[in-house]
């Protein structure tokens, strides 16, 4: 394949990973980076130039040897970078993008030209402007430098009126401008393609969590409804079509209570919220990013794991603790380590990553546990159950219990709770039609008499329900056993036996066992033991004989 | 971490993806290849030494810069590498192992001493011997070098006694010895990787098929039984643990019509058959090989996505058609592609690879089918029903037709036949065993009157089966209902009404959509329009009135 040689500005983390992408593909990658050689990148790659991404003559000297050129840092010297395409080399994303990214008041403006949903903003020359941003949109209020502000770096939270001055000299910078305070219940991610023509692919939406400002963690997907996920999905593409020029963004987001989505800002490159993808995707950022700059297609940003989680690995002041982790991700399924090679690990650094994919949720949170428990207890905290059990009424439960206790058995997360489909209608509906967005993979639904539970869930859900017809003093539950069975063409459920939640249990294993090994090998196991039950009682009665075994032993009636 | 810098005699593609693996786990890989920096693995990693793998003097010079040595090519100065062990530098795996493997007779009579299970082989050392050997071994017979034989090299297939003096002629060596002919029906192989303490682990079971001797494309997991999955795995690993020294290594294999399983050979090193551990394992061979060769743990050689095809790009002599299958792949979704920097293209040369990933085979065969049609056809030809959709009788064929159609809809593959509870017992019994290892997710079973099709058939196995009560002459199916539905507790049978065949089709479909997106995608669209329609025909009513209504529309009992 011909393709030209990749220069890229800046040599760190993110250069290593596109060099390791261009290893793949056979594209040549160059970096410019002050520690040359000994940096990230220029460890993995042939040929890095020793000098600072904002030196234009460095930076002719990487476009001299190179047919692309683009970045993995944006605060580079973009005025360099319009010499460099005059003089005939191209530069992915466009300088002009860069720079607008570089001024996050400049950016702000910009999108807000393009209706793209952002939180209230002001640019202020003083502490009275300030103050009067605080009577306006109240406190907290972030307090950010234009340029230069990444990694909680240049941002100053404003806690009132009397804290302005604090914020204003700790930012030593006069250039200035506020944010309103976003009250977000989470941080969200996209990372988007953009083609040589300006066609955007988005990845999937991802969950972000920062400590002390740094990225700390990131799941794939986010634990959003469709909505928001489309939503942020839409916002994303919109936003990276309003720039120009071509390869990956990261786009950030928030996720308010009530669902909206704002757009925060965005990364004119390959992006830690993305890291994720070199495992959990059918193509990485870093080669996807290779890709749209040289103008090969790009196809595969979709999820090719159930789910993913990206933990950072952060220098803490002591090699031991980095270490310590990073064994113990060498011995947790699923975890896969990447190191930067950095020299020292002062605090907050990134010294590498690593990524852990598992078949969905559930799986992942076992995983976490296993690699990090405080992570698994503060990102994955009850999330997770695969199966829903619901009944109409608690006297219900004696039946339904059994239902959950062979989940138990089988180790298979579960919730549980009352939904009447005649006395709580509203919460019924509410109930099935989020199941899927909560990441439900089968209902048990429970009901009698007129049991009309199990089949209105059905109608609501596109996911398994399997009823259980509970006995009834009247008809002994043939009425619940007709109403549940008996659905029209179009919605099926999955009826048992009356009575028998326990079968529901097993029945909801089974489906979650067709496509998952440890369940289906958990259930063989199950049926080996009820077979040895029923050998053991056979020996016992060839034994002992028909009158002694009645005599001495409880049978109990298994249908 | 403090981990030792690994030297690796030989720098082709195995070279270099053991040197993109060190990149991520901050391992230095220093490669020795005649073609130096300019060898596939040279390109890619900083201190590559020209010069030969046979060469004692470079071998020296390389063990002078690292702390362990390993390979990826088993054709090396095995004397050189002892004189590298006694002056104090580890060689992963063992040269004893990697002597034993050049001599693939020597290999043969190390296998057998450990009983492990081999075809028929005896030395030759003339005519008159390998004349001896096909009268007792039958024709046809494959001759071979005893060294230096790979990708078809050193053998010669000999159809028959006047055949001998040409097969003997083409081989040009006196150290030779026969195989009788396997008459396998699958080549399998196996990834293993040997600890520093000896302890081993497998990868999957995989399914390789050559093109003119020379690998081309490789299936995981193999579409054999469970069974025979469970004989080469325990094969691969005695195999293994009956050599010395750390790191992966490549077991060969033959799968019988009986079921039986052969060892063929081994490679000490990373393998052809394990690329697609990169793109469809937690951890990857060449990370595994460099973890073991350095004492590191390693966790992770199971399957991270459900199914996977690699398939090499081999030279063809026209430059074209290498490129033409790249831009193929990079617009098929899950295809990775990875290239090996090769100068020429020479016919059957491996150039790169392509790793196909998909959630299962009927996935897999999609994606296939866009990438290489040819490929798809050859490899995966009848693969991937998802249903098993039976029935007792032909009779119940215009009742559970409407369980293919709907699946045909959603564009589900699905099986369909008539298996018979009480006049087709034993084939009941294979038809349910087997229906895990044929890779179906869900069965659909319909029956009438005493209905024991269902619940035989879920005492039998651990898929989750879907009951449909047959309507009856005399008791209009409430006897087909209550024979399926009634089933005791630990066999459960997802019972749906009578007659209703479209709703066991549709309740199929959600349990596969429970855990694949595009499956629920398709099923969301189906309730869309059953919406629309029933929209459609309330407007109607309300337009024209319930009597000209009832004057002009057939309607029809959806029960």
């Amino acid at each position: 394949m011909e393709t030209p040689v990749v220069g890229v500005l800046g040599g760190g983390q993110l250069g290593r990973m596109l060099a390791e992408a261009g290893h793949r593909l056979g594209i040549k990658v160059v970096v410019l980076d002050p520690l040359g050689e000994a940096s990230p990148a220029g460890q993995v790659t042939h040929g890095a130039i020793q000098g600072s991404f904002n030196d234009a003559e460095k930076i002719q000297e990487l476009a001299r040897q190179v047919g692309v050129l683009t970045v993995e840092i944006e605060h580079v010297n973009c005025d360099a970078l319009d010499a460099v395409v005059a003089a005939g080399t191209p530069v992915q994303p466009s300088p002009h993008s860069i720079r607008l990214i570089q001024d996050k008041f400049a950016q702000k403006q910009h999108f807000a030209a393009h209706n793209l949903p952002l939180g209230a903003y002001r640019e202020v020359a003083s502490a009275e402007d300030v103050a009067a941003a605080g009577q306006s949109f109240g406190y907290p209020l972030m307090l950010k430098s234009k340029r230069m502000a990444y990694d909680g770096k240049g941002n100053a939270v404003v806690a009132n009126e009397e804290g302005i001055g604090a914020a204003m000299e700790a930012l030593k910078s006069t250039d200035l401008y506020v944010e309103q305070w976003v009250p977000f219940v989470k941080e969200l991610a996209v990372m988007v393609v953009r083609g040589a023509t300006g066609e955007v692919t988005a990845y999937p939406v991802v969950e972000t969590r920062q400590q002390d400002s740094i990225c700390h963690t990131v799941l794939a997907p986010a634990a959003s409804t469709q909505d928001v996920q489309q939503r942020a999905t839409n916002i994303a593409c919109k936003t990276v079509a309003a720039l120009e020029g071509a390869g990956v963004f990261g786009v950030e987001l928030f996720e308010l209570e009530d669902g909206r989505v704002l757009l925060n800002e965005v990364a004119p490159r390959p992006h830690n919220s993305g890291h994720y993808t070199i495992e959990a995707c059918e193509v990485d950022q870093f080669e996807a990013h290779l890709r749209a700059i040289v103008g090969l297609p790009v196809e595969g940003t979709r999820l090719a794991v159930g789910a993913s989680l990206m933990l950072n690995i952060l220098g803490t002041g002591q090699a031991a603790d980095a270490q310590a982790l990073m064994q113990t991700a060498m011995s947790t399924p699923g975890a896969r380590l990447h190191w930067y090679g950095k020299a020292g690990d002062r605090p907050g650094r990134k010294l590498g990553h690593i990524t852990l994919v598992a078949d969905d949720i559930s799986d992942l949170r076992e995983r976490l546990v296993q690699l990090s428990p405080n992570t698994a207890q503060e990102v994955l905290y009850g999330a997770g159950s695969r199966v829903g059990i619901i009944m109409g009424s608690d006297s219900d439960l004696p039946t339904m219990q059994a239902a959950a206790r062979v989940l138990d058995d089988l180790n298979i997360a579960y919730d549980l709770t009352i939904v009447s489909a005649h006395r709580t209608p509203d919460r019924m509906v509410r109930y099935a039609e989020t199941a899927v967005d909560r990441g439900l993979k089968v209902i048990i639904a429970g009901a009698g008499g007129a049991a009309h539970l199990p089949g209105m869930v059905a109608a609501m859900t596109p996911l398994p329900v399997i009823g259980v017809p509970i006995k009834t003093s009247t008809l002994s539950g043939v009425d619940s056993l007709h109403s549940i069975v008996q659905m029209p063409r179009g919605v099926p459920v999955a009826t048992v036996a009356i009575g028998n939640a326990m079968n529901a249990g097993l029945l909801a294993a089974r489906i979650l066992g067709a496509t998952n090994p440890a369940i289906q090998q958990r259930l063989e196991q199950f049926r080996e033991d009820s077979k040895a039950e029923v050998l053991d009682k056979a020996a016992r009665l060839e034994e002992v004989g028909y009158e002694q075994y009645l005599a001495t032993t409880a049978t109990r009636e298994v249908k």
